[in-house]
């Protein structure tokens, strides 16, 4: 088994640094685009052939070395009374967002292994189709990103209705946090004991939020996560987006591997998250769009902050985009495994 | 007259914290609205006695220690050939994006004097009507968000065709942010003649980049209009949001007083610019939607962080958003005067 990647993250020697990239599946590749032509992406989701066969597909065509559950972030509304949908080219809009108190208290708790079943039985089918090939990422969302997507109900640049909310009636919110970390602590328990060798959280929307914001209304419930999984034996990983100035506090929440945007330099950003985390970035995804060269020499400047310290994760800083060409992460994958420094 | 505002720019003492905010005019107005119901908003730009009165309301209702031109980041692009309108709820679209190099070929040179006349005489008329009562600032955008506004040609939050054309096309783009600089080098100075007696550079999108990409693709072009205004006598104000992992480079780039947005702390934010510069921030916009204590909180924990240091001049980090309550903007201002630290 190529194991690169789990060695890494518990900060062991590898043999090059391992690599994977948020969102490999999707819609940059061909063959996820026929698959969506004929289903959605909540059939895909919901139907553990479909997701199976999706969460394959990078792994058949770029040298990764992990595989990541091809799943949303918000499986876990349905369940939990928020219907939503998803809106072409606008993401998830949902029918019924939180917009009260009471909104808060209407929300259901449910049993993973049940209401979720379709993700648990995925994994399974998963781990007998890579034979051990590379591991199985799984993942779920932090409290913060999934209330603001609670709250907002549809894009934002703001979270102005997530911050209003936040201030205006702190008690809801952070009885609203609790259940998203009470819940995704038990969905992901249900995630590793089908079978994930590893979990990332996602707080994409994190970097929204001033530094003190951060600590009095995300942190505590992220932490609540990370340390209900703390004896789950798998690595665990922390991402979030436009973090720079929270950095220190994300790693604080948790996490025994730390995600990088591509702002920050990735040495700068290690020595504030500490050389006792892994790290995974932190390649600016717009790389992959432009020319070989400035693409190659991007990933040779993150390898080469990296500094072949042992704990190094390669992937972007944010997920692949959609027009990005399937040759070029292709490329980048192999140029990564190549280049020693 | 009221100079607290041109003082601290100057880093001199003052008897209060200044405070402006941007987008002080505008949609969270009772006043602006009813405007916008009989106006377009270009409308608007365009007729210097609308553009006059939707800039004095704010100075008229608000405790705010300068006015701010009502115009648009945009209207410069009409004389060089782009055509744009705003899209309910999108912000503006450009019909005829820049894709290509000859694109950034047919761009038109102008002369302030002519083809934009109405903002100067917007400017002089403004002057005549505040009477001293408060300083006016004028601005302007930095070549690289205005040369994203020009590629994308609407909304987008990964700049995405921004820098495929940007790592594509180097000599096409810094062709086109050149363009840019020199454009607003002219413009800016036709303002600061026509009467402004302060500008703001926004660099609005600058936080989208790396740091290596700021410093290759943007900083050299913002430097080129600083150093053009360098001899004008007026305080130059550089602003940009998400910007703390490019905040030295921000400052390196140029400004007299650097902006700074709500996600890193003024003290630390300040330290990274260095003292030998005035500040201009930092409040979370969103505190303006919530309750009045924790308002107020969030002001006083900015001005504890100035620390009493001459040269801080209060503002939002990012501008006044649309649901505001006009009277929580007053009771900041007001705040803000009657606070010492």
């Amino acid at each position: 088994m190529n194991d690169r990647f789990l060695r890494a993250c518990r900060r062991e020697p590898v043999d090059t640094t391992p690599v994977w990239f948020m969102r490999q599946a999707g819609r940059y590749m061909a063959d996820y685009r026929a698959l969506r032509e004929r289903y959605s992406l909540l059939q895909i989701c919901r139907e553990p052939e479909l997701a199976v066969a999706v969460t394959l597909q990078p792994v058949d065509a770029i040298e990764v070395d992990a595989a990541i559950l091809f799943s949303d972030l918000l499986v876990p509304f349905t369940p939990m009374g928020l219907d939503f949908d998803f809106v072409k080219g606008d993401g998830p809009s949902i029918n019924n967002p939180i917009r009260s108190p009471a909104d808060v208290d209407r929300l259901r708790r449910f049993e993973p292994r049940d209401a979720l079943g379709y993700v648990l039985e995925t994994i399974r089918l998963l781990r007998k189709a890579l034979e051990g090939r590379v591991p199985l990422i799984g993942f779920g969302g932090a409290p913060f990103t999934l209330a603001a997507y609670a709250i907002e109900g549809g894009p934002s640049t703001s979270y102005a209705k997530t911050k209003a909310f936040m201030y205006s009636q702190p008690a809801a919110w952070h009885r609203l946090c609790r259940s998203f970390a009470d819940m995704m602590a038990g969905y992901l328990t249900a995630q590793i004991e089908a079978g994930v060798q590893a979990v990332q959280i996602f707080d994409s929307w994190a970097g929204a939020l001033g530094r003190a914001d951060y600590r009095e209304f995300a942190r505590p419930h992220t932490t609540r996560i990370f340390s209900a999984l703390k004896g789950s034996g798998v690595p665990l990983i922390h991402f979030g987006v436009g973090t720079t100035a929270i950095l220190r506090d994300i790693a604080d929440a948790g996490g025994d591997v730390v995600g990088v945007d591509w702002r920050q330099p990735l040495d700068e950003a290690w020595e504030t998250i500490g050389y006792d985390r892994a790290v995974q970035g932190n390649m600016d995804p717009t790389l992959l769009l432009g020319p070989e060269d400035r693409l190659f020499a991007g990933a040779d400047d993150v390898l080469r902050r990296a500094n072949g310290r042992p704990g190094h994760v390669f992937n972007l800083g944010h997920g692949v985009l959609p027009d990005t060409p399937l040759e070029r992460v292709q490329a980048l994958a192999r140029h990564v495994h190549e280049t020693r420094f």
